[in-house]
């Protein structure tokens, strides 16, 4: 361990915790992993190899007490973030919580609660897609006003398949929670409303989901926004949006690299994971916070953002139901402003 | 005038009728402007200069009576089809018909019963989409099934500007027309409903425009359809469809041609216009009718077609004020079928 | 036939000439395949059926002495063409000679000598590149000036395969001609040198052939150019063009249309064969060709043309064996200016 | 300064080192700059600012001296190499020199014959198109063998400007350089011969500079490699690659990212500098070594490739006279195999 690296503690050593402790390890400038939290001690072991500095602990209580940690990276599943989030930030932790903050409103309403108690925000939340090279250029031109004004944001989110344990319900909680961040976010406008429309059923879909949907969005400014979520598309994984303006056009997400000519064909590979077409910007976001935390300060959505989301999220599930959502936001504290 | 050529005459010569008399004239095997009928005397000579084969008639009766054509290519506003179609039909001509059949439902069902007493379809709809090689080439990925099954069709139909002639309802009755013709003869199924969502309204747009609108379709097979409408987007003329199948993806209508690199930027001009996105499609068409013509028959979308979208137009104009909107379609006739 | 069509005879009912025969009947405006030339009865039996308004003749002089061609297209191989643009010319008929002129600058030469005995340039070279959409809009780039200088041209000429018929000097005389000829009209210079380096030999050529090959050519105005040949790619058939500019870029020659999105790859369809990559092309030509014939001219590539691209080959096939070739081309005559 | 992290020697504050100065502090794991070596103070105060941990040395001497480092990176021009090199090698640090290794093959050959006194190389030269993303693609695909073999390579480098102090010989070392280094390493074969053919000189090129340049190369393997030089483009940096195989063709260096519509233009922006094209090359490459060092060994390329490329070097700059030159390299020692 070094005495000026910040001194992280990964919460959760399942896929993404490990990949976190990996590029913590490997690839970031100015942190160390020293903790690892985590109850499957198989888990707990592989990551503290991967992390020569770190020692694992079953128990969050345990790594506080032991003074192991200057920061926390929470990566379990969403619904033991909470239990995670209350002591750290009683403990006046820098935290960076994968998302979603919290699966529910409510429960992440308990959260805004807690880390007001502190001077300032110490939570961020893992939408990594802020991060990526491309959304950014995207929300560079939207915001620069050189494109004219914002009318539509056409947006697709395809995966190739996903696992048994996807529910319907994950179609928005799980994976169109990534456009509720990134849509305000890029049209600095809020969500009003929220409607699902249903595709004919991909009939490689699992049998317990009804998929693809196209997610309808009107914006607080007026901007429309679709989504069509797609998660067994079998040809790969991609993340793509069009921004309609006034007088221009704009898309990010279209595959690059290598391109090859054979059999006829000229072509290109597209990412097949968001661990690879994602994984520039999942660096960044964690480089970035890492620094931020130096400077006592977060960068990136906070929680605040995390529950807005969250109450999209609500609205999104009941809009599977039918019928056009509204989606109602409390006025944000001042603590978040 | 040739002994062997089809003597079409082109009923129109306004914007339309002239491009038809100079492709004729110019370009199409087989056949020759035999007639102008357009009572605006100076169209009507422009346009016998430029096909040295033709007479000029202000009436249609007179072409007939003169037994000057052959065949009729109508091409004046939609309101005007019924008046030509109705006698040419009476006089057994083969007929080109600009899109729309006429401008709605109960007409075009006139103009069906007046064919239906004839022996077989005489009239072929101006739906020019059709023999755009990259939307055969889709029409025939779906058709072969390699492609998996179609879940979805997402289509974008962007002009620059309109002119000061074009009002609300023709978003659908003049251009999202040709979705509605396309996207049945794609996905091989009718439309079931429509509806319209509106977009943040463009700046651009003219004062008496609420546009772009989304407009969405359910498919009787279940495909869900939505066509992006957008006819103030100033950066250039824009037709593309993607096509979500069960594992695969297909795009049509992405800019193409000389590549650039000055300034700092690749480019690739975007077409301006119909006229030249559509140039090879409109070839094809007349060559096609003039060549199903001398086998006496029809080779494109018959007057059923033109009747359904008719049908469809109309609940589009009436989606426009709210709501799912179904589409309601007689039988068809045998004689159609 | 009729009376006013121009009557083109077609020498040659080989596969370009029944594709031109096929092309004139279907797809040209104001031209009749009104003879078909051809020693080979069962060929010629099946141009004639294609096309309705012809007969069959085993010998130019008796189509010639039959009055039945208002226009002659050669279509036989290279080394028969002399042979019948002779007795073409005597007959003052305007002709489309398939390229090459003739295979090699001496019978070219005597080809240029008979034309000029009459009042004009009768003979129109069937280099089609130069009505491909693409080469034009090149070539419309150079000439504006709107790009600056040219400084150089990177050529590539890839085949799928050859027939067994193709030996090493055709690497020049049947595919590089298309360079040699397009070249210095995008470029507005002349041909100074030629100069061929070997790549490493492709395992898949024909054991007869050594190639691809690199063919170096300095054009008058300082232009380096190069082409790379390559005839058994296997992949595809791509003719491709970079222009360098002193400050910009162009590209032609890149696969367009439908994209597809399928096991983890984007892709788009690479030409197979020329027939499609200049189908559009051929129809310009033809059809530009008949109307200038009406008009009592040419529209293309001329007589002298064809003579210069001849010496070219020679110069490229002596370049085959080593070392830097001028290309020496006498003064242009008059006649041709 | 941590107990952990490699202590890095920064030799040379100029730009390039105050970007690996950067580098190390912000985004590189596992490693601190603790000293940078440079006479000029104020460069020296500007980067020991940036990286707070670091203390300034106008001399490798007394950094040395001082035990300040653990490794060293050599930032500095080209022909101050040698003296940095030479002392470092005798203290036996590990050594990321950027290229090139020396400015000449003698003078390399001295920093070789030093490093075989160690026991095994130190030395790792800053050669990073290795570490681009699409140039690893495109050595996987030849050394896979899946695409058949290779038979040609068709290089592109562009820069829009050069600075005043670049002269016509550093076409070749400061430019053609890379190719040197990465032609062999991507095809697994060394350089035979070099020859030099001129374009049409670029209006806008300095006085002083005669190019574009087309620098050809064969292989030992027969591959034949082009590369088109080119320094004042104007409208972009542009580093591109063809590779031709048997069968297939791939193609690497195309622009990707935001694509927009404007103006009847598709346009997506062209890097403007190897800053931005290599980023992730350069940041890779450091990481990379950090690494390696703390396995005691190296990973990239060896003081025998900046040696070989070198010799290349004298050979393109023999080139640029005329003709094809040799590429003469002795036989590779044990100690580098």
């Amino acid at each position: 361990m070094t005495s000026t690296d910040l001194r992280v503690g990964v919460v959760g050593a399942g896929i993404m915790g490990a990949d976190h402790v990996a590029r913590i390890t490997q690839r970031i400038s100015g942190a160390t992993v020293s903790a690892v939290v985590e109850p499957d001690t198989g888990r707990a072991a592989a990551a503290t190899v991967a992390a020569p500095d770190s020692r694992a602990f079953s128990r969050l209580e345990d790594a506080l007490d032991a003074g192991a940690v200057d920061a926390l990276l929470v990566a379990t599943p969403g619904q033991f973030h909470e239990p995670m989030l209350l002591p750290a930030l009683e403990a006046g932790l820098p935290i960076l919580c994968e998302k979603p903050l919290t699966p529910d409103s409510e429960s992440s309403w308990r959260v805004l609660e807690a880390e007001q108690k502190l001077d300032r925000p110490h939570i961020q939340v893992g939408f990594m897609r802020r991060f990526d090279a491309e959304y950014q250029a995207l929300k560079q031109l939207i915001a620069s006003g050189d494109a004219g004004e914002l009318v539509m944001l056409r947006c697709v989110h395809r995966n190739p398949t996903v696992p048994d344990s996807y529910q319907q319900s994950m179609l928005i909680t799980d994976s169109v929670v990534h456009e509720f961040d990134v849509v305000p976010w890029l049209a600095g406008s809020d969500i009003r409303t929220v409607e699902v429309k249903y595709a004919r059923r991909n009939p490689r879909s699992p049998e317990r989901l009804r998929e693809p949907i196209l997610v309808l969005m009107e914006l607080e400014n007026g901007v429309l926004v679709d989504v069509e979520m797609n998660v067994s598309v079998q040809f790969g994984y991609q993340v793509g949006t069009e921004a309609v303006f006034e007088s221009s056009l704009a898309r990010i997400g279209q595959p690059s690299g290598l391109q090859t000519w054979r059999d006829g064909t000229f072509s290109v590979a597209e990412h097949q994971s968001y661990t690879t077409r994602f994984a520039a910007a999942y660096d960044a976001q964690i480089q970035r916070w890492v620094d931020a935390v130096g400077r006592g300060t977060i960068d990136g959505p906070n929680a605040w953002d995390g529950y807005r989301v969250a109450v999209a999220c609500e609205a999104g599930v009941k809009a599977l139901g039918g019928g056009v959502v509204e989606v109602d936001v409390p006025e944000r504290p001042a603590f978040y402003a």
